[in-house]
């Protein structure tokens, strides 16, 4: 999607240990033009799918799975990051190791909320080793539902995450794809 | 907004403990149709309050602020919980109480997204005791930015929050107040 690697290309920066920063625009503050942009971009690549729910994580998936969803038309559920004592007992979960903060979370979605007869559509905002998503996967098969596909905003392309979902035959659309990244000059490479 | 009441009435799970789960269409799954209702009617509440920004925070006030925001053609910003290592170190911070989880989280935003020029509304899903807004509304102030108003989507009129911040000089709107709960029948009880 040009848009949005000239928005990254832009605003963008890159750190030192290949952190890239898209926190001005994407995930902390968000630029909700740009995300229905991505709306329709994701209608458009998996418009042949009978999507009927959108499930993403908190919390900086929220944003654009909300947004997306008005282009499909769907609700949206958010699997939550630990046990909260108003969720009923009643969950799926799982547990995601993020190397961001260095920690294992338990992550659950009430089970009213994701059944067999759900055709999901994963939504997140990035792709790195692919934890997260390999724990919404897990949410997903344990309820019996299906995936119809998932949709990333910005994939690391040379973290091995991209590659393991591939490797489990989902469907993986991700609207920009980083090969490399320089953080002397702050240039930022993507696959083609 | 009666909408709103009609479907807390219909799909509102009293709990003991004045715990009101609205889970599936508010705060776990999320109903976007409903939010686009709520983010017309913020619209017509503050209209003609000169908003630049939506201020939220993590994680169930993103969905509608980011929705309610194209009511407003403005960017959302929203706090974070706890630190993370991809947040520069020019944050604001504040302490909010989390009586929900029983703890006490930092709650942080960059600098970088909120300053002395930005005109902010904050949004939020839920108002009960007040901690979280009054988190928010310190956020707002340390940046020198001004608050136009607060726009909630269901207040617990109950508990101390509405007037703790009303009392502050600051404009609230919430869509639903509710003013009492039998948990034996399920009645929901609104202000007028």
């Amino acid at each position: 999607m040009e848009l949005l690697k000239e928005r990254i290309r832009k605003d963008g920066v890159v750190k030192k240990g290949n952190v890239l920063k898209v926190d001005s625009f994407l995930n902390h503050q968000m630029d909700i033009q740009l995300f229905n942009e991505i709306g329709k971009e994701f209608k458009r690549l998996f418009a042949a799918c009978p999507i009927n729910k959108i499930l993403t994580i908190e919390a900086s998936g929220i944003g654009i799975a909300c947004i997306v969803a008005q282009y499909f038309d769907v609700p949206v559920v958010f699997a939550k990051k630990a046990q909260s004592i108003n969720i009923d007992g009643e969950v799926y979960s799982t547990k995601i190791e993020s190397f961001t903060h260095k920690k294992i979370y338990d992550v659950i979605v009430s089970k009213k909320f994701l059944n067999e007869n759900d055709k999901v559509l994963i939504i997140d905002d990035f792709l790195a080793n692919g934890c997260a998503l390999a724990g919404l996967i897990d949410l997903v098969k344990s309820a019996g539902a299906s995936i119809e596909g998932i949709g990333i905003v910005v994939e690391k392309g040379f973290q091995k995450g991209g590659d393991l979902i591939r490797s489990k035959g989902v469907r993986l659309e991700s609207l920009a794809i980083i090969e490399g990244m320089n953080d002397e000059t702050g240039e930022i490479f993507f696959r083609d």
